[in-house]
């Protein structure tokens, strides 16, 4: 017997109307990358959406076909997501940081029909746009007075223009919620990238979800800047979560560097914010250099990696600014875990809390998961066995993009389908998860794993360490012993035995690595995340003083 | 072309299981019929919980069967919640208040196969015991120390006897999550009452809106004590956030008097409650006649029926607890709106915040609103224009239970089909809806509109006035005109002319009520609103001086 309730499809365009009706008159502020701050409203947004939904009609998309984006985060960029998802297309955000070779595999792997760019890639798309073998128009998201004067791009097109064309009417079409509404592809260090295809039903949960109390815990009262990019897995979700609630939104285009991030914080009352550890440290850097203050940031989460303990601590006791772990993967939407504390927490001193915040934190509620051994028997969770994370639920793929990439599910037995992250972590009886590490970069020393995270970060407290990684090398009798791969901060001193001796008490004894070397650069991958399967191939042969 | 994310269904069950593996330790406490604090954690309710469902099964209640419970909110009525509802059948929680014929009508209609009822209720099951069709088993919530010593009631069972026989091992069945999940009637002021029935779905988009920091606001830190009652529509999802958010929850159980409830508030450390303000009446009265402090609640939700700006004020200046109206129906599951503030209310002066908070607020993400004339046409949100209030989304109902109540869906000639919810109300430019009357509460006065509300709200800040209704009396030249009739307070002095003359300022003159009757006491409904049909019924003939 089926309850009596409202059919009511779960629908991204759902998210716009409720913002344009409730939230019509909050604001939306973008630093462009033609230079200034743009501002304007949730109706705005609204109306210029649907302009949107209607220019890409007219460009001949259909139901269900690819529209891309190469964009920084901006309200041009918000429109596409509510126009394009909305009308019943498929929005692809491509990353601007990937290889032009992978940008052109990327778009014809979608069979993107339209690309929308912001102007700071128009070199990548002159180098793309002859290979490419689907996309039928090329879109610069600028006006006219800011149109190249002259590109090797054919029949460029200016948003601006196919807007203002474009009529402000348009009825938000009903249709099933499973409906595709975006399509993000993983980084794919190792093979081709693998394409997670989201669904409005899958984007809906997890916007509500994210915007639970103990997830990113957004309001009407909150100013979010998402960092993190709307290129690379919707940001966190953060566009969806504006309108749910009405959020002020304020996108930082492309100045990542410390001072603009600064400048925006300040001049627009950000509450909250969201990105990786690279980002922070240029705004941590640029704020401790010229003693400045946040004077409404009142939280920020950090997901992508690890957040460097000296950060955590910087910004919560120097600044008063929260710091929430979080973990995801494009794979989920991709929110899993974040890091709020239970109550018994307040009452803990500084450093035993800080060992909890270290932690990625508790499954947001709609994600299961649980650490498996080589077997696939589920561990305790008891803050100690560490396995294979495996998770599920309503916004964790089931397979991915045209079935390419292989099968990645897991049946547990009992009809229930694991995603396996390639994560390795521990969960504690509080269900806070920890990463030790990723499962391909995991140490295995005489059986036993030495998880290079906690390597990592301890070698990145040293003052004059700038960045660590910690890699496997190989040794005659252990296997495989820690290698550890460090650049020094400019001008900083530092030699091997005194990098060594800073673990001393730290881990236990036989974690500590067998050796250093000191490199000019870490190889950073599209995401910013260290490259440690280049780290591992050019010491491949690295003789070990140990072995 | 759909998307490729696990189809994992939306059930009440996960929600269970979700606590039991992220918050097994926190705590449910729970004031027992018995007499006496009972203390447990979410493991144990999960365990607990399975046992049930065992227990269930072994009483010959198969999937879809409906069982029925009249409790009041304590643990045990919180593991049928998930016992019930997690195995496929549907909890139907029946009002104890309701004359014994509309229990017996009530579940005679519903088909309830087993009923679990508290001890206080003994006297009710045993009038009810006899006349009921369907039920085949009577549970009482108690254990064997506690069963009556005779009973009316035939093979009557005791719970924690079936409990214990129970095993505790149970795996919840994954079905599909438009199933229904339970079965809550309308009090049916006029009529039958009717049966709202929900789904797995609904209730599950429910608890997550429901926890929205916008909306109820409930975290893994927060003790939640909910003076709605478990008996209708599950006490405002409640019970269900608490186990999305591993909050910690306290029960009273029977006693509602201020004195049982401060103790409770004040020894497990409540954060935030929700009740009708008949509730926090005594509440009020009994911490303001013993100079008593809330010293860890820091706001309560109020909905049921509007909350008396005199509380407000008390609660927000006196006892530094924020008040936050909400408003929904046993057809909406029940929430619609929550009277959440906006940034730019912060700067407000007092009383202009409070005529915000004074509105019944928001529409929570889910929930769609709009206002029509009689013809059906669309009013502006624009504060001013008012008409009746219509509302859609995915937990509001499509129909009520066998069809039994008409069809109660209008379609608005675009596909869309909304709720009428026989309010009356106006929605501001901010998506704030205010109520000003019930449609059938409404006095016609000369062609125009007086919302009884509004006098009622006046009348109750006097301070003799315990109780007051206004309603319409029949007059030969205007149609209507407000008739007010008040409950003074015990011992106070208060006259027709200066009752008045106390609304003199206060609203436009041609509001002012015609005349004053007083009387002993108000009839209230089973859900402590005031009975305005009885008390026109009583007022029929009445002759107002201005006719």
């Amino acid at each position: 017997m089926n309850g009596l309730m409202q059919q009511q499809q779960l629908l991204i365009s759902n998210l716009l109307v409720h913002a344009e009706r409730h939230h019509g008159e909050q604001q939306i502020v973008s630093r462009r990358v033609e230079g200034d701050i743009h501002r304007y409203t949730y109706r705005e947004l609204a109306q210029r959406s649907r302009r949107a939904a209607n220019a890409i009609k007219a460009l001949g998309v259909k139901f269900g076909d690819r529209v891309g984006t190469l964009a920084w985060n901006g309200y041009r960029h918000m429109e596409l997501y509510y126009g394009v998802s909305g009308s019943g297309s498929v929005l692809h955000t491509l990353n601007p940081r990937l290889h032009p070779d992978q940008v052109v595999w990327i778009a014809d792997h979608a069979e993107d029909q339209v690309l929308f760019f912001d102007l700071s890639f128009l070199p990548l798309i002159e180098a793309v746009a002859s290979r490419v073998k689907t996309i039928r128009h090329f879109v610069a998201l600028t006006d006219r007075a800011h149109m190249p004067a002259s590109t090797k791009v054919p029949n460029l097109l200016c948003y601006e223009e196919l807007l203002a064309d474009a009529s402000p009417k348009f009825d938000w079409p009903e249709f099933d919620e499973n409906t595709a509404s975006s399509l993000c592809y993983t980084s794919g260090t190792t093979g081709n990238p693998k394409g997670a295809l989201y669904s409005h039903r899958s984007t809906l949960l997890h916007t509500y979800a994210a915007a639970l109390p103990d997830a990113l815990d957004c309001s009407a009262r909150d100013v979010i800047l998402p960092v993190v990019p709307m290129f690379h897995v919707n940001a966190w979700g953060l566009p969806y979560v504006g309108c749910m609630v009405g959020a002020k939104l304020v996108y930082p285009g492309p100045a990542l560097d410390g001072k603009s991030l600064y400048e925006l914080f300040e001049s627009e009352g950000v509450t909250v914010s969201a990105g990786v550890p690279t980002v922070w440290q240029g705004l941590l850097g640029h704020v401790e250099a010229n003693d400045l203050k946040f004077s409404t940031m009142r939280r920020t989460i950090i997901g992508g990696s690890a957040c460097p303990p000296a950060m955590m601590t910087a910004f919560q006791q120097q600044h008063d600014v929260q710091v929430l772990h979080a973990w995801g993967m494009t794979e989920m939407s991709p929110l899993g875990t974040v890091c709020t504390l239970k109550p018994r927490h307040a009452a803990m001193k500084t450093d035993e809390r800080m060992a909890v915040q270290a932690k990625q934190g508790r499954a947001v509620f709609g994600v299961d998961m649980k650490i498996v051994d080589a077997d696939g028997n589920e561990l305790p969770m008891d803050g100690k066995a560490s396995g294979e994370l495996m998770v599920r639920g309503p916004w964790v793929i089931a397979s991915y993009f045209k079935g390419d990439g292989g099968d990645p599910i897991v049946e547990d037995g009992q009809g229930r389908g694991w995603f396996p992250t390639g994560d390795v972590s521990t969960i504690d009886g509080d269900g806070y998860m920890q990463i030790t590490d990723r499962a391909k970069d995991v140490i295995k020393s005489g059986g036993e794993w030495i998880g290079s995270i906690d390597l990592e970060n301890i070698a990145m407290a040293h003052p004059a360490v700038a960045m660590a990684a910690c890699i496997a090398a190989r040794h005659p009798k252990w296997d495989e012993r820690p290698l550890l791969v460090v650049v020094k901060k400019p001008g900083a001193e530092l030699g091997r035995d005194e990098m060594l001796g800073f673990f001393d008490g730290k881990i236990a004894k036989w974690w500590t690595p067998d050796d250093v070397v000191f490199v000019d650069a870490i190889p950073l991958g599209a995401t910013g995340k260290m490259q440690k399967n280049k780290l591992r191939e050019q010491f491949a042969d690295y003789q070990l003083p140990t072995a």
